[in-house]
């Protein structure tokens, strides 16, 4: 299973897509080198890709990833080489990493994800220890799961505006935890580094901003390789004010799902594609792929059925949804065994780690597979950074390539982004008070 | 192949060596970040170690690393991202590397080598050119190479002060040619940055003073161990003045060869090691293994006879002997199906990307194993970096961190040995005019 079986209906622009960003592949480099001048990478970033054949694009960047544990452990050297080097730059004389997960303390593969994280940080050289958010976590709790790893949650406390663990007092905080319900008291006026920062968070962090600055990423990349940036970046619009249990903001919703429908429907004609264009409305706030629907005609987020409604409304931590965005479908058109799959890229600093397919059988082309019943596939993953020159585009290692570069262009926005949510929300040192339940 | 069966006899000191480096791990790597705040470290390096089971101890240091051919392809990811971390360093508008091999145009597996490194660097997303210092080479000349690659040798040319290639004008220049014979007219005064600099050339460095490096550096890191530095230090001395054919500067040879002798004697008894002590003679200057002996007594380099003189006279591009290393013997107990093997470990950067065993079907766990009929077996790479603190110190992948921990000592004692010669020949980009014959 290491070696997924790719399956792909690969024709007319993606072809040739990847050719030219193989050919590119120097330039591509360079200008990438060059956006890591301007711009402080994140500490670690996964981005969900779709390839249509006719397009490759981003469609969810995820800035505290989880599933670390999908990676194939062969490549896990990859994964320290990457660490020991982001370490290097945002603290130099840290030792000591306290690391901050989710607050599940029966999802046991998010807890194996959480465990391969401390993993690589131990074998990048770090003393890393687990603290966690949940009051009912007032000892330290060893936690054995099914993989065999343990994994030890202590009790977080602060002295003063340090964070400590009992007789641990890190000097850099990670954050694997999204800040969904906002920023907790206890790391709040925190005097140690926190990556990635806070108002990365769910609290703060829309994904019509991180889309914004894709566009531009996006376009500005597209000019230096002479190419439409359609191909790799997918239509959105956001709106606001959406009250779903009290249908208001649907007209709002409705229109402009028919605009992007219209939108794509003219690229279509223009590349010769006939699939049926569809529409993704999703929470522009959030994550676990909750509150996510696909649609394929305007007439269809009118017609929302109570439970569909109820759906809609409500993402992680319970919290309602009031934004929306809305956002291009890109068909996958790559499966594995029969499944249809979407691969997801991992990063951390500016290096691709990793990678695999999210699989869903149950699922269509159309429709998002971030949903229960979900699998995971590694990527093989020898070859996604080592594109073959002398090879045909859609051998893997070109395919990888690509997937690889697609993936870095959305960290070069989610780097932008981060920039911007720090101008627009005061000091990044400064935690933003947030509305949230906890 | 791929996992070498180590046969080890490894009891006393060695196990707690490893031990020690294990349990050690976080503070090792913090040493060394520290380190490479002060240091600039070489672009690339390769080190030959010896693991004697009670001792483990790095015995030459390459600055222009062969042998890339050699690495297990499939962690060729882990020198691509070590290269572009190295790239973004040194020089990150770079694009355009040139890279000099040694003059050698029928040596099919050196020029694998450069085919290697020039996969390595393209992969890593430059674009990469290879200039021969030959003569003959009077245009592009493409040789086939048995592996199936492929490597174009272009003639060098200079304009103004800039080394150029017919239409290429490189923004960094690399050295994969050591220099024996001196920096070469078209290299000197080149205002390009050249990775390693010029004074990393055999016309100025010296073996005695890299060992003189390390013994500081080694010293600093058994503190931070608690440990004898012994255990992962040779005893040197060096000798100038020496004409082999000639018979001058015997006495300063066989006087040392005493003395060493005598010291690790002592060693030996307080370890209660009952191996016999031998020490190594080679040239202080030099590579490939040319003007190496093994003795076991000072009367052995008084009694030479003519084909042993001859032998020990000269080294690569025919250059004279003239200053000796005399360097403690560490044997090494590890063999790859029965046949004495050594470690090799290869670093890109600050990161170890690979290594290999170097096999000798023919010698002995005291001689040297750079001689012609040796064979390499690729570590298995995956385990070199990533210790498992659950396994016992000599379970290969344990081994093998340690293994990864002397060579970066020794790459840090590059580090400062290159400063120290760029403060002593002058400006690192004044070339230095040697001697040499070409």
């Amino acid at each position: 299973m290491k070696v997924p079986h790719l399956v792909t209906a690969l024709k007319g622009p993606l072809l040739d897509l990847e050719r030219r960003v193989l050919a590119a592949q120097p330039a591509i480099e360079h200008w990438l080198r060059a956006k890591w001048q301007e711009h402080s990478v994140p500490f670690y970033c996964s981005v969900d890709l779709r390839n249509a054949g006719f397009k490759l694009a981003p469609v969810d960047t995820n800035l505290f990833p989880g599933g670390f544990n999908n990676l194939s452990p062969e490549f896990t050297p990859l994964a320290v080489q990457a660490a020991m080097a982001a370490v290097d730059k945002v603290c130099p004389d840290a030792r000591g990493i306290l690391l901050i997960p989710e607050n599940h303390t029966r999802n046991v593969f998010y807890l194996q994800n959480v465990a391969a994280l401390v993993g690589i940080l131990r074998q990048a050289g770090m003393t890393v220890r687990t603290g966690s958010l949940l009051p009912e976590i007032d000892k330290p709790t060893e936690i054995a799961l099914p993989n065999g790893a343990g994994l030890v949650l202590e009790p977080l406390r602060r002295k003063g505006n340090r964070i400590q663990l009992e007789g641990f007092d890190p000097c850099v905080v990670l954050l694997n935890n999204d800040l969904s319900a906002g920023v907790p008291p206890i790391l709040q006026d925190v005097e140690q580094a926190i990556m990635p920062p806070l108002h990365a968070g769910w609290h703060v962090r829309r994904k019509s901003n991180h889309f914004a600055a894709y566009d531009r990423v996006a376009r500005e990349f597209a000019e230096l390789l002479g190419i439409d940036p359609w191909l790799f970046n997918p239509y959105f619009e956001s709106c606001g004010k959406i009250d779903f249990r009290g249908r208001q903001g649907e007209e709002c919703l409705a229109g402009y799902v028919d605009e992007i429908l219209r939108d794509v429907r003219a690229k279509y004609a223009e590349y010769h594609i006939e699939e049926q264009p569809f529409v993704i409305v999703k929470a522009d706030a959030g994550t676990y792929g909750m509150g996510v629907m696909s649609v394929k005609d305007a007439s269809e987020v009118k017609e929302l059925n109570r439970k569909q409604r109820n759906k809609m409304a409500v993402v992680k931590e319970g919290l309602e949804v009031r934004e929306v965005l809305v956002q291009e479908g890109v068909h996958t058109f790559e499966t594995v065994n029969d499944a249809v799959a979407e691969p997801v890229v991992y990063m951390i600093d500016r290096f691709v780690v990793g990678g695999f397919y999210r699989v869903h059988t149950e699922r269509g082309k159309d429709e998002n597979l971030n949903a229960p019943g979900m699998q995971f596939v590694p990527l093989a993953f020898e070859s996604p950074c080592l594109p073959d020159l002398a090879g045909a585009p859609d051998c893997p290692p070109n395919r990888f390539y690509a997937y690889g570069v697609v993936a870095r262009l959305a960290l070069v926005a989610a780097a932008i982004e981060l920039e911007e949510t720090e101008a627009a929300t005061g000091e990044s040192s400064m935690p933003v008070q947030a509305a949230g339940r906890s």
